[in-house]
Order: C-alpha cells, then sequence, then structure tokens
C-alpha cells in the first residue's frame, strides 16, 4: 500500500508514471476489498471505476473543478484519492465516513444525494452558473447507464444538447443497474459493445423508409446535441486520460462512453451473476457470502407474495430496478410473465402500474420506501384521482442506518397522507405484514401502501383483540394511558408500558393497523384515557400521529395527544437501534416522554 | 353543422365519405373557436389535431382498443365525435363538461389527468394487462413533442422499446409546448421537419470517429428499440388513417410522427407567436383577445422579480416550459442569460435549479403548484437535504377553479411542510407578496416557497402591526377568538370577524406570513384565546393549520384549534368562489364554524 498511502490529495497523483498508476490501481482494489469486506458498504460499484476515477482526477482540478457522482455510491476511490483513506475502518459507522460525498468531509465533495439520475440535472446548473460567471470551471458528471434509464437523466441530457455549454458526461457503462439494465436504451448500448447491427424496424408505410441501420451511441447523443467520444476502455488510464483531456477542451456538451467492468478484481464479485455485490454487509471476504443471515421483513413479503401470485392470476408486480433487494425474485421467477422490472424509474413504475389497474391487474410495485417520493405526483394524480388498486410496497421505510440521510425511508407517512383514498398500513410483524398485505390486495377501489423497516424479524406479537379494526396489544382495566404505536414499533411500546405500570400507571397499547385514514375507534378509545401518546418511525409532522390528533379534535375529543416521532430534520448514517434510542423511540424514550407529557396535564382536568 | 350533427359516436364517423370527412374537420373548427372562445380553454391545441382524431377514431375501435391523450385538454374533438357536442356550452362550468377526459362522461374516456408525459406509461402498463389476457386490443397513445420533454415519457419509451408489445405512440408533433419546445430533442425532430442536417459532432480522440450523421427520428426510435412511421401530415385524413391502419397491424410498438400546426384554422391563433392561443379565458372570437383583463398575482410577481433582477445579478430565473404563463416573460427579456425553460421537465427544473444554487446563484422557479408535486423528491433531497438557497414561486396555489381535480394546486403545504429546512410563505396581497419574495430571495441556507392563488388582485389588507414575525390585522382589547388566515384567506377571515363580532365576540385575526416552519409566536397568541381557528384554502391533512396545532400541543398549549381547509378528497372543476364557497372557506362559512366550535368548548373551560 505505499503508493496509495502517498496520495493524499489528487495533485499527488499528477506525479506518478504510468506504471505507478497500474500498481495503484491494485492497491486501491485491495484496499476496498478487505475495507468494505469489514464494514459493508458498496462494493462491486467501486471496484468498476477505480481507472476511471484515477484518470479523471489526473485530468480535471477538483474542487476548482466540478466533480458530480451520480448515486454517490461509487465515490470511495475519489475518498481515497482526497485525503480519506484513514476513515475507511468507520465506513458508514455512527460517526464514521459517509458511504456518500459528503460536504463536511472534503472540498471535494458536492452533492451528497444517493437517488439516482441527478448528477447531469446538477452538472447543467453548476454549468449555467459559471458561464454566468464568466469562468472556465469544468463540470464533470460520472453517471451510470442504469441511472440513464431514469427520466430525470433523459430530461438534462435534452437540455445539455440544447446549449453549448461545456459539460463533461462520463458515461459508466457497465451494462447493470442492480441488475442488468433494462429497455431500449440498454439494447442501444449493448450494441455498441457488439459492434453489431440491432433492431428489426420495417417501415410498413406505402412508399416507405428502407429499415434505418440502428444509430450508433455517438448517433443517438449527437442526435440530442451532445458530443461522443469513445468507447473507451475503462480500466485502461492512459486511454481515460487522452478521452478525458479530449472532452475537457472540447467546449461543448459530450459523452464520454467508458465501458467498465462492475465488481473487477474481486472474484466472489465478477462471478455474481445477481449484483456483483452492488452493496453489501459484513462478509467474508474469501468467499463474498454474508457473515450472518437473518429472516427479515422483505423475506417475509417475499414469500407471501407468492402465495398471493399462486392464488390470483390478477396479481403483478412492479420493480424499479430492484428485483432482488425488494424480494420480488421469487415472485418474478415464479411468474415470470407477471414481473415487471421498468429500470430505474420510480415514475414509469406508478403509472404503467396505474395502466396494469386500468387493464384489470391488481399491480404490487415493491420499492424502497425513499424512493416512491420520487414518484409521488404519480401516485396522487395517475394512481390516486383515478382511484386504481394498485399497492405500494415499501421497504426500508423509518430509519433506515448507514446509507444515511436521503435513505432513511421518513417521509411517506407524511407525505401519502395528503392523497385522497389512499390507505397505508404498517404491519407489527411478519404475522400483520402478511394479513395487511392480503387486505390491500383485496381493496379495488384506490391505492394501498405497506411500509415496513429494514431489519430482521423478531417474534410475532399477537392481539389480545380486534376492535373496529385496531388490535389492542394491551388493555388494563381503568387505563389512564393510551399508547398508539405504528408498525414494527410496537415492541417499544409495549416495553415503555411494562415501566409505566411498574410506576403503577395503566397503560392501553393499540395497533392502528391501518394508518390512513387514521381509525375512528381511535377516538372512542382516547376519550377513555386522559393522555394519548402516539409513536412512530417516520416524521412528525403530518404523520401517524398529527393525524389521529386532527380525528380526536375534529371528533371533539379534548384529551391531550403527544406525539412522538422522528425530527423534520434529515438524520445522520448509523445503526437503526441507536438513531431509534437517539430520537426517544426505545422503551426508555416513550417511557420518558409520557411521563413528560402526563407532568404537564392540568390538574383540574386529571381523572 | 349538418355533419357534426350526424355524429353520436365514433361509428358514424365510418360511414363517411372522403369530402365529408374534410367538411367534418372544418365544421368542427368552427364550432370549437365559437364554444371555446365563449366559454375559455384549451383552443389552439384541439384545432391542431382535428383531423387526427378522426383519423384514430376511424382506424381503432374505441373503448375496445383504448386512447388515451396525454395533457388531456387535446380531447375536445375526441368529445365531439363521442357524443358530446351538446355539453360544449358548459364546458368547464360548475356541473359542466370537464376540459379533460372524464371517465363519468364516456366510455371513451380513460385517463383525466392532465399532468403531461404520463400516456406512454399508461399505455405500457394497459398493453401489459393485455397481453396477460391474450387479448388483441390495441392501446394509442397520443402525446406532444413538447410532453416527450418530460423524463416520464423517456422512462416509458424505453420499457415500450425494450418489449414487443403493440402500443402505437401518436406523436402529436406540432413544435411547441406552450412556447416553441426546447432542447436536443426538439431540434432532432426539427431537423427532421427540415430534412436537412444538424448538429456539429466532432470525434476529436486519435483515431476517432466520423463526423457521424444525424440520426432521424427513425434512427432515433429505432434505437430505442420501437418502430417510427412517417413523418405525416398531421393534417391530411387519408394519410394519417394509413399510417394508423400501418401501425395498427405493426405488432410492436411503434411511433407514428404527425406534424400538425396548433391552432390551424384560426387567424388570431395561427399568428399568436406566444402560445397559439394554448389556453383561453373568454375572448372575442374576431380577435381571439380577452374580453376583460385585470391585474393577476401573477402580474405583482412579475414585476417585483425583474425589480429584483435589476437589483442582484445572482438572481435567475427557471421555467419548466410556461415562462408566459407563470410571469417570468418580462424578467426574461429583460435578462435573457438569467432565464431558463427547461421544457415540460419540472424535475430537472429543480435539481438544475440546485446546481445553479451551487454555483452561487439564488434561482426562482416559477411553476404551478400543482405540477411541483412532480419534482417532490428533488425539492427535498436535491435542494433539501444539500440546504440550498432555491425560491419556489407557485403560482395557481389552492383552489384554480375550471381546470379541475389534476390542477388544484391544494396539496403544497402539506407536503412541502415536511422538506427540513424549508420555509414556506403565503403572501395575502401584493404588498405582501413582494415583501416575502424579497424575504424569501434573502434566505441563503435552504429552500423557500411562496404560494399565490389564481386570481385577480383585490386592495392590500394593511397590517396594524408586525409582531414576532407574524401580522395582526385586527386586535380588539379582550379577546377570545383566533383567526389564523392563511394566504388570500386574510379577506375571507377579517369579514368572518365583523360578522362574529356583531354577535358580541372579540376576534383577533393574525396573518402568520410564514405558514412553515410555524411562527413560535402564535403559541403565544393562542393562549390568550379561548379558540384558535385556522384557515387555509389547502388540505386540511397535514397543511398549515395542522403545523399550528402541533406547535400548540408542543408547547403545551391548550386552547382547542379548529383546521378549517379543504378535503382530502379531489375537487371538481367550478369557479373559484363557488368552491371556496362549497367547502366554508368564505366569511359566512368560517363564521359559521368557528360558531359551531364554540358551542363545542365545554364550559368549565370558558374564560
Amino acid at each position: 500500500m505505499a503508493l496509495l498511502e502517498s496520495i493524499t490529495e489528487p495533485a499527488d497523483l499528477r506525479r506518478l508514471a504510468a506504471a505507478q498508476l497500474t500498481e495503484l490501481a491494485g492497491e486501491i482494489r485491495e484496499f476496498l476489498i478487505r475495507a468494505v469486506c469489514h464494514t459493508g458498504g458498496h462494493l462491486g460499484p467501486n471496484l468498476g471505476v477505480v481507472e476511471l476515477t484515477i484518470a479523471l482526477h489526473r485530468v480535471f482540478g477538483s474542487p476548482f473543478d466540478r466533480l458530480v457522482f451520480d448515486t454517490g455510491h461509487q465515490s470511495y476511490v475519489h475518498k481515497l484519492l482526497t485525503g480519506r483513506r484513514a476513515g475507511f475502518a468507520g465506513l458508514r459507522q455512527e460517526g464514521g465516513l459517509s458511504g456518500y460525498p459528503s460536504r463536511a468531509e472534503s472540498v471535494h465533495d458536492l452533492v451528497e444525494n444517493s437517488h439516482a439520475s441527478t448528477a447531469l440535472s446538477y452538472a447543467d446548473g453548476l454549468a449555467k452558473a459559471f458561464a454566468l460567471d464568466g469562468s472556465d470551471r469544468r463540470v464533470v458528471a460520472v453517471i451510470g447507464d442504469g441511472a440513464l434509464t431514469g427520466g430525470l437523466a433523459w430530461e438534462a441530457l435534452n437540455n445539455l444538447g440544447g446549449c453549448d455549454r461545456p459539460v463533461v458526461v462520463v458515461l459508466n457503462d457497465n451494462g447493470r443497474s442492480y441488475e442488468p439494465t433494462v429497455g431500449g436504451l440498454a439494447g442501444q448500448l449493448a450494441a455498441s459493445r457488439r459492434r453489431s447491427g440491432y433492431g428489426d424496424v420495417l417501415a410498413l408505410l406505402e412508399g416507405g423508409h428502407e429499415r434505418p441501420a440502428p444509430p450508433t451511441p455517438s448517433e443517438l447523443f449527437g442526435g440530442l446535441g451532445l458530443g461522443y467520444l469513445g468507447p473507451v476502455d475503462g480500466h485502461d488510464i492512459a486511454a481515460l486520460e487522452r478521452a478525458f483531456a479530449a472532452a475537457r477542451e472540447y467546449g461543448r456538451p459530450v459523452v464520454v462512453h467508458c465501458l467498465t467492468r462492475k465488481g473487477l478484481g474481486y472474484g466472489p464479485a465478477e462471478t455474481d451473476d445477481a449484483d456483483r455485490l452492488h452493496s453489501i454487509g459484513v462478509v467474508d471476504p474469501a468467499t463474498g457470502t454474508p457473515v450472518k443471515s437473518e429472516r427479515t421483513w422483505t423475506h417475509a413479503f417475499s414469500d407471501e407474495l407468492v402465495a398471493l401470485g399462486s392464488e390470483r392470476a390478477d396479481v403483478v408486480a412492479v420493480s424499479a430496478a430492484m428485483v432482488r433487494p425488494t424480494g420480488l425474485y421469487p415472485f418474478a421467477v415464479k411468474f415470470p410473465d407477471r414481473a415487471y422490472d421498468v429500470g430505474i424509474a420510480e415514475q414509469h413504475a406508478v403509472t404503467s402500474a396505474a395502466g396494469l389497474a386500468m387493464g384489470g391487474k391488481h399491480p404490487v410495485v415493491a420499492i424502497y420506501a425513499t424512493f416512491l417520493n420520487r414518484a409521488f405526483d404519480q401516485v396522487m394524480t395517475d394512481v390516486g384521482l383515478h382511484r386504481l388498486p394498485v399497492t405500494f410496497v415499501l421497504d426500508r421505510a423509518g430509519v433506515t442506518g448507514p446509507d444515511g440521510p436521503s435513505h432513511h425511508g421518513m417521509w411517506d407517512m407524511a407525505a401519502l397522507g395528503v392523497v385522497p383514498g389512499l390507505r397505508l398500513a404498517a404491519p407489527r410483524d411478519a404475522g400483520t405484514l402478511r394479513e395487511e398485505l392480503r387486505e390491500a390486495v383485496d381493496v379495488a377501489d384506490g391505492p394501498t401502501v405497506l411500509r415496513f423497516p429494514k431489519a430482521s424479524l423478531s417474534d410475532d406479537i399477537p392481539a389480545l383483540h380486534r376492535a373496529g379494526g385496531v388490535d389492542l396489544l394491551r388493555r388494563p382495566e381503568r387505563p389512564d394511558i393510551l399508547l398508539v404505536s405504528v408498525g414494527v414499533l410496537a415492541g417499544a411500546a409495549l416495553a415503555a408500558a411494562d415501566e409505566l405500570a411498574a410506576l403503577g400507571h395503566r397503560v392501553t397499547v393499540v395497533d392502528p393497523r391501518w394508518v390512513h385514514p387514521a381509525p375512528p375507534v381511535l377516538a372512542e378509545l382516547a376519550a377513555e384515557h386522559r393522555l394519548v401518546v402516539t409513536v412512530e418511525d417516520g416524521v412528525r409532522e403530518g404523520g401517524a400521529g398529527a393525524a389521529i390528533a386532527a380525528l380526536l379534535a375534529d371528533a371533539g375529543v379534548e384529551v391531550p395527544v403527544r406525539v412522538l416521532g422522528l425530527p423534520r430534520e434529515f438524520l445522520p448514517h448509523a445503526g437503526r437501534g441507536s438513531l431509534l434510542s437517539r430520537y426517544g423511540l426505545d422503551a426508555a424514550g416513550i417511557a420518558a416522554a409520557t411521563l413528560d407529557s402526563l407532568g404537564r396535564i392540568p390538574t383540574a382536568t386529571t381523572a
């Protein structure tokens, strides 16, 4: 690691000779494999951009020139080359190095966002600003072929191509999103790799056209007004440097098409057909297999969807480039005609699901909670306005953990709560997940949502009984406090109730099961208590607790409501349990907040 | 109108001879001009699709085959041909014909949404459903070239091209959105109109490429895996029919490229360089000029932005294909280098604005409230997470009127209220609009939002005094009721206060000015009253009133809060005043709700 240790800033790279650069690339791979297998993180993507990142930092002068990494998980090499090697021991750990670019870490970082397809739009804006300043700073956007399936990237290409600002688009073409990239564009790029013909377009009009030759990527991007350089071997540093230098001087928007191999240099990644070890937990470096493997919420959903698929031919599944991570894979294997991967294209996932529903099917769109934000209008207008039966299954809802602020799925209950006719359930365990998934798929007149966390499953929590659609989990005589626990926080709420009971309080715990709209029976139940405390792993503002408070206010129930949840802030990366505790969403926090609220109730209104 | 009167369903069209079809097209134009000038509505787009729609209904068998109109405002001809001629007298009037497709009106209507770029995704979903059924029903999506600048259309093209389902994409290419279509794609399509070369792509790499010929649209769409037929004269019914018949039998996804002229057949539209009379109010049919013209909120914003632009060189403006409707035109004329029209691409508008802000500018993104829903994640993650100074100016906020459910801008305060660090103001008049716009543009560490309605301006409403950032508009001695009025509803709140005062109540009226985050002084103010009533023209759930209720609860202020606003429903089309009254947001409604709430307060807690 002698060379790697000598690099503390990009300028150090420019002193190395060609052979040293190759040696450095080897050291970086070795370092990444060891470090990421130890902490977990994004391995495959970074192994694919080692040479590309070295060449970028030799040709462009960051931070004067600006580098924007789309889906910042491909920025590990960039971090190594900008003085952050020591931080990798704490990668994605609480207080440690972020798994994405971070402006707090380095002046070389700019865009912290890890949602895909944004880099070209940022670059367009930066280039506009630099042009107004009369500056010759260059803007470089590194974007994968998978991210080009997202509409935002298309909007940006269309805008870049319509102007003359010198943006350099580095197309990191590895042929994959998580899995192989889908759609016509992928075929287009694949054709350029094969250097062979593609397409079977026939002009059927009388006096029609010759069958056209398929456009090359040069023609495709050129047709949009961008220049094109390549394809370039993305693992040949000298070739990359020549291409980047030409792009730097190009004077207009230009695409540099780099062919890379995801996971290059690490056997278990290169031979992994599933996802080339895109993102891993802690794994054994020798084999790439997880050190521990537990049954998760995703597994429970996955199994039940297959069961549903066997029972109902109208149930179909839609994924936005995440068939495996969202648990759709077993369904897709069993019902290949009824599973659709639309690429990193959340908007299309939702609106094509609306079309499927109009055609009489019941689509289940499986997606990470944070990513459904990207199709908010499509849920509202394309599905909601038409009262179409589409079920959204939000994995990674609530506090997600090491992926940090743009991955915490904490906005869903607030944002989706305004969609007319939408019903949202938060299962508390595997049993209610199965049950509520079936209820959701039985709804025929509007969208339904299920949300659950990225976590291992605990034992099911049985209900004492169900009343008015809600599950009573704890029900003392002459109760004084009502705890309303949303989804997975039921366990913490029950533990808090035990703590409070030990202090002499009589605590009811209820799981509303369906959070939106708030079940009316909660108002009746609340009226039997002198304090209501709601508990959710979502943003407090406009969330489940706010809906319950509004329900009580509308019903004229004057019992005070204390809403516990996540603050209206972007939460840092850290362990899920640690963050829940920090924000008072563990048993101790819930009990303490309840006692605090009890202390605030005027004596006159105390029972 | 003899022919037009003989058409009550598409089958009637198939009995007409060629000459009669031409005559019918003339009758339809005459009818549309007269009808739409009388009621207001979308004129230019419909004059451009007369022949296209006739041909579609002769070749395809709706509703067995399904027609999806992107931006449904181009469906008037379709409505005429499906038995709804009589309804045009009440077009966009309360209880009358919708300005968009409506499933309640006709079995020939399917997608009611008027947000652009969705049709191809619906079509993809419908085609998937029909394929599962083994049906040979055809799906036809009619989409404008402007709507192709939206990323969702790209996501759909990429998916359509990757499969073999027989979707017919009718590209209604008139070279315009509201104004001429922007971006590289537009150049691409324009080149196909000119039939001449385009582009100046130079390969600079050693051993590089020849300068490639620009791809034809056939190659462009073909490269994505779709067939291509055309271009076809969009006003030649026979040619259109031949093309559509070929497309129907094509057996794979295919684009039929129709060249049309927006506003064809109506002099004032054809010669209008601004927007070809895209959407009009009531106009004089002879001249196309509005019957009445009043100063609107848009005008006030427009003028102040020009003033700001003169004072601050860092202020830039961004529009998503609506430079004129949002009032940016005067700014764009005065500062052409600092105004950007990105096409119908709300996501890119927001994320490129984030890039501009990273580059040191202060972008003002002017957009209709309903359309910002399309970039919710970009506001949250691309702008909010990075705490970037971008100001969003939401025109058409609240109840919008005749455009109906997908245009009411009623979700903004709820949805945007969860974005960390975002500040949202609702000016009550032109004076506060100017003032709050300046305050917004002075914010350096996060997104700001201004929202105002589609309405004429009334006289300014002076504040008695400002305290803690809020404006007291009415302040009696020993007050008992606090009315918190959001934005334009200040006038109604003051009138309601007068009604209540006449009954002996002492009513304070306060304008919080900044709705998000809720000003803390409201809690102190509330504590001096025995009832708080909040009034907003947005959805009640999670909106301004909910935020104020949460503020009071967190502060331990136990005064009851009655939240008045719009229900969590899609509101129909009707006049703005009529809808506000229907939902109790006029003086009488506010007073009545206040009295009702007073009646519910237990005597024990009455002052």
